[in-house]
């Protein structure tokens, strides 16, 4: 293959609302060549856990895992979100498959250290089968992967959806040239409002210091540099309905 | 491949306990040669259907299955259960992969008619996607299925174990000899609390006629024999705990 692989991942709220996600999956659809999509579903297993009274306890914008909430994360990640993309997918003639990371053992991961703070069922990821992935890709099958890896011991792990989207690219990358689009509902990374075109490692660095780059913003930064020391070609964060425009958003510079 | 590929059908009740499942995956994991496992959720999905507040309505024993009860039993059948059944084979070194009907287009459906009964967003089976499963088989993978599948439109839909399994070995009886065992909570097709060894055509319309074949047993035992009809060499009735033991259970005769 000589095209570009794209690796794209959007954020749950995109999913919250039908007609914002048939919208994305069209843009989607018409990206050329070979792709891959990540999806998240926060918001939408928030609704769920509360519907069946089971609170999301969030850490530093994570989410406290206990085993109830692992079942509402497996249902709405694995289940409803997953299931939703795929079979709109499908409905577009992409020939789309949903995947956690236990499918073909696709994302192995441990689970998370308790200290310092006890996650419970979060994974932390370990090793991506690229093999596995890139064969299904180069028969022009589209992975849709929910946010969601396995310990290996039969156990799901509830694992962020930026980090398997920026681990995926990494791997995959080995195979063939690669870029991430990092999709949420922002148009990119901002300062006073105005979206910052380039950032590179010595800006972002003084951006945290300014804290003009803060909260969630800082691992989702750090996953994209991670990503391009590891080998992906190109990384931009960028609004989930500019997912087609390539002069959107905020490139990252290595 | 010049094995026999066995297609296990699996009612939702196995998946209820954890430990019943384990049990049942480490027996099915055993198996040897080329398989295949579609699963139920039936139980787990009426539980959470009411913790959500929704109630679950059977007609015939099937569910009336309206928007809300889709994404129920989306989460239920295509996440938690099915997720739980790949990360225990994984754990058993089975390359499984969980699909439902959506992912690779394996299985499209058509919403039921609204007449004589509207039962919603249920789905009979138009077509399987035999080549995609069976080069899945063919690469040592075990597909994992749910009771779901997607009309092409861009819905799931909510479709039968019984007849996803039926359905999936005939089509993959024309690509190899193939098995089906479906498997329940009972040790076989029952007279007077026994076991009947084998049913034949003839005697399964005579059971039916003096009443002792009735209810669910019905659809259960046409799909088997239509099974046979399309080209499977074998269909047995058992208990799910007897998935090993080939001297268990009911075999049905064309």
């Amino acid at each position: 293959m000589s095209e570009i692989l794209k690796v794209v991942k959007i954020g749950g709220k995109v999913a919250e609302h039908d007609a914002t996600l048939e919208s994305f999956l069209r843009d989607f659809a018409e990206i050329k060549g070979p792709k891959l999509l990540v999806h998240g579903g926060g918001v939408i297993a928030t609704k769920i856990g509360e519907k069946l009274g089971i609170k999301s306890e969030m850490v530093e914008g994570r989410r406290i895992t206990d085993r109830a909430t692992l079942d509402v994360v497996s249902m709405v990640y694995g289940g409803l979100v997953n299931k939703k993309i795929v079979a709109g997918l499908q409905a577009l003639d992409i020939n789309a498959i949903g995947l956690t990371g236990a499918d073909l053992n696709i994302i192995q991961a441990k689970k998370r250290d308790v200290k310092p703070v006890d996650f419970g069922w979060v994974g932390d990821i370990v090793k991506v089968n690229a093999s596995a992935l890139f064969g299904l890709i180069e028969s022009d099958v589209v992975p849709v992967l929910a946010p969601l890896t396995h310990d290996g011991y039969g156990n799901m792990l509830n694992t962020n959806a930026d980090a398997i989207a920026s681990f995926v690219a990494s791997a995959l990358s080995k195979e063939m040239e690669t870029e991430l689009l990092l999709c949420f509902d922002q148009p990119g990374v901002l300062n006073e409002g105005k979206v910052i075109p380039e950032i590179t490692r010595e800006l972002y660095k003084q951006l945290k210091e300014a804290c003009i780059i803060t909260d969630g913003m800082i691992p989702k930064l750090d996953l994209g540099f991670q990503a391009l020391r590891q080998g992906v070609s190109r990384v931009k964060i960028t609004a989930f309905d500019a997912v087609n425009e390539n002069h959107k958003g905020t490139a990252l510079l290595s």
